[in-house]
């Protein structure tokens, strides 16, 4: 027996927490025996004094206790999936599902919706008429079964522990802790039943790790705790200083997603899909090429059966923007040499794509096109982005954060550096 | 404008908080818009981070403007206070209000009730029949007037927001911060119209502050926050050590405070009290000696004067408890050199005389006396101590809690030191 306060003051003097205590932690937590306030205090002392590796497993296996655990069993196909700590114009999701599907997995992507100025994968999807992405367990299976990929909302059943977590951690600061992200990511992934996983950990300008050794950290830890639980998992560092690809938004993410489907993806977003693709196969143990899949177009036609699957209709058109302009002039001859992940997101969710607060909608044709990405060559005053949007009046905030976003030299940069900075596997 | 994120993440990061972010955030908790479970995660950043000097007076300003401010201007005295961060057998404050007031001074003791294994002034005077300690504003001012002393509680009124605070720190292991104790500490005592305030900063194995380092840090930011509030401030470390005097507990602490009064007080407790007397009368500019208002029965009378003023009668019998023991047999003959004043102050709390929750009632007459005292020549089985309670169960736990409690030496010790350490004056 021990209670809250005694918990809180040894953590925050720097001690372990034993299994015990954390078993009791949670317990009496979803009784409301510790009370939030509590809660939070011991996540701010968690975020100083960090989890030892034993802590953080049994902190994480409590997350994936407190809620239900899909059973994936009954499919025939080896089960992989993939998350990425979230970056700007990362649809990677939407291509990647269906290709590695159609490559012969069953891809159980559970996901979440954006919040601030990274895009949400469900916000985006949600951009398609009819779609559907609040599933039952039962329905998740069906669609998964039938075609080898699903996309929707993680269920309120399973890890509700890191669901009401994280609700308190984004409203107490105490978001930006390593073993705290660990958990919660990697609770809800092992609790949605994938037999593999590969992390895609982001990293710059326009990521949440602004810091290569701390997302190499995050990487390793995710790693980790995937193994103790039994899920093969690896991970990719990959660069997030520029939106991926030339969309940042939701219905204007689906149609590049479509495009890359068809063979016309742009070289950075599909450089970062075909590795994570091959990642994911090499752990479901199949030999395909996934550049064939889209060659050949049964990666789009995965990616349709599973928007029909899901209640949605592939060839509506997609809702267009009310306000459209042209914006960011190139302030000189030269070629483009940085263009902010971070300031266009944001620019983006002023223009409507991203929320404030969870209960906010979202816009659906809200957005940002990048026409020209780093590397190409501009003209004096050639508008370097679109900016998309239902609500004049946001155009304002958006070009103010789009302010120093982007830098011009006389001189041509080097080829850019492949997107994929590490790959990381288990110590 | 800012939020609670944003100011909890600025001090978890180590930046200083504006005047205006702490103003805005007094203002956010006591309209709900701040929430508990923001402001624990604040003060557990503040535990790791600190406050700097004006963060400090900023923070311990609002706390202050949180409530009303007792103004005492109407009393023809000058007003000078005292207050104890609390010991084992810490009952100072009984005969030291008197004492001071009957050399002339106005003494506005606002006092608080015992938590954990430190007694309270409050449940000790309500050990006495009939002593009322919550008293109006107007109530408080009238005893003050009539009889040079009052010590009773803080009202509702006063500094209400570190009434919340505290209550939110108790649960939330966030009572031991500097910044945090200082400005709760001082918030009261200025917002109780004091114009000068003595500190008696205890440490040792029964003090809050185990450490004289630390004890010096509190009792030298303590006197910077009263100076700034116009409040003229001095400090003692006092040693705690042992319990102080010979009575842990409510109305056995009566007892001895009245002998001391009479002019039979242990001399400790006499060197502590004249000590914090003279400081006291120093700053109230009256040249009396204190000791001489003991002699001639001038500070007895005072007390008598104030009981009776607040409703008790200073001739009934005591409460006197069903079972009494003595217990805690010397190991060996020689000298005692060691009566640990946390294990005596916890075997009086096991005994009744403390409470484990705020809404717990204590035993007016469990308690603890000791027997001989550090320094005291003892004979093998020589009973150390006697135990007082109304329940004979309490024994039990009272004794094992007073486990390897003493040291007996064979030689004779070096006389005691004093038990003042150090006078702190303004920086």
């Amino acid at each position: 027996m021990t209670d809250a306060v005694t918990l809180i003051r040894a953590k925050r003097d720097g001690h372990r927490l034993s299994d015990d205590d954390i078993g009791w932690l949670f317990g009496a937590y979803a009784k409301g025996e510790v009370a939030d306030e509590q809660m939070s205090a011991l996540l701010m002392a968690i975020y100083f004094q960090g989890l030892g590796p034993q802590e953080l497993r049994t902190w994480t296996a409590a997350m994936i206790a407190s809620g239900d655990r899909l059973d994936l069993s009954s499919l025939r196909r080896p089960t992989v999936d993939k998350h990425s700590t979230g970056g700007v114009g990362d649809k990677v999701s939407l291509i990647l599902a269906p290709l590695v599907a159609a490559c012969g997995a069953a891809v159980p992507q559970l996901s979440g919706r954006g919040l601030g100025h990274t895009g949400g994968t469900l916000d985006k999807l949600e951009s398609i008429p009819g779609f559907r992405t609040a599933l039952t367990p039962a329905e998740t299976l069906d669609v998964l079964a039938k075609t080898g990929c699903v996309i929707c909302a993680a269920g309120a059943g399973l890890a509700p522990a890191d669901r009401r977590l994280y609700a308190l951690r984004d409203v107490t600061g105490t978001v930006e802790s390593i073993p705290l992200i660990a958990s919660s990511i990697m609770s809800k992934k092992i609790a949605e039943g994938t037999s593999a996983l590969v992390l895609d950990v982001k990293v710059g300008t326009g990521a949440f790790m602004k810091d290569r050794d701390r997302a190499r950290e995050l990487a390793r830890t995710m790693v980790a705790l995937g193994e103790e639980h039994g899920v093969r998992t690896r991970a990719l560092l990959t660069t997030m200083d520029t939106p991926l690809g030339r969309a940042a938004g939701n219905a204007v993410e689906v149609e590049e997603s479509v495009a890359a489907l068809n063979g016309q993806g742009p070289p950075d977003l599909m450089e970062v899909t075909l590795a994570l693709a091959r990642q994911m196969l090499a752990l479901a143990r199949i030999s395909e090429d996934p550049a064939a899949a889209i060659a050949d177009g049964r990666a789009l036609a995965a990616y349709r059966a599973m928007v029909i699957a899901q209640g949605g209709d592939p060839d509506a058109p997609l809702p267009q923007a009310a306000h459209v302009t042209q914006a960011l002039p190139a302030p000189a001859d030269g070629w483009l040499t940085r263009l902010d992940a971070l300031k266009v997101g944001t620019a983006a969710w002023w223009l409507g794509a991203g929320r404030a607060r969870k209960e906010d909608a979202v816009s659906a044709a809200a957005g940002v096109l990048c026409l020209a990405k780093p590397g190409d060559q501009v003209r004096e005053g050639q508008p370097l982005l679109e900016l998309r949007t239902d609500d004049e009046t946001r155009f304002g905030p958006a070009l103010a954060a789009l302010d120093a976003a982007v830098d011009v030299s006389e001189q041509p940069p080097p080829p850019p550096p492949s997107p994929i900075i590490e790959h990381i596997g288990p110590a």
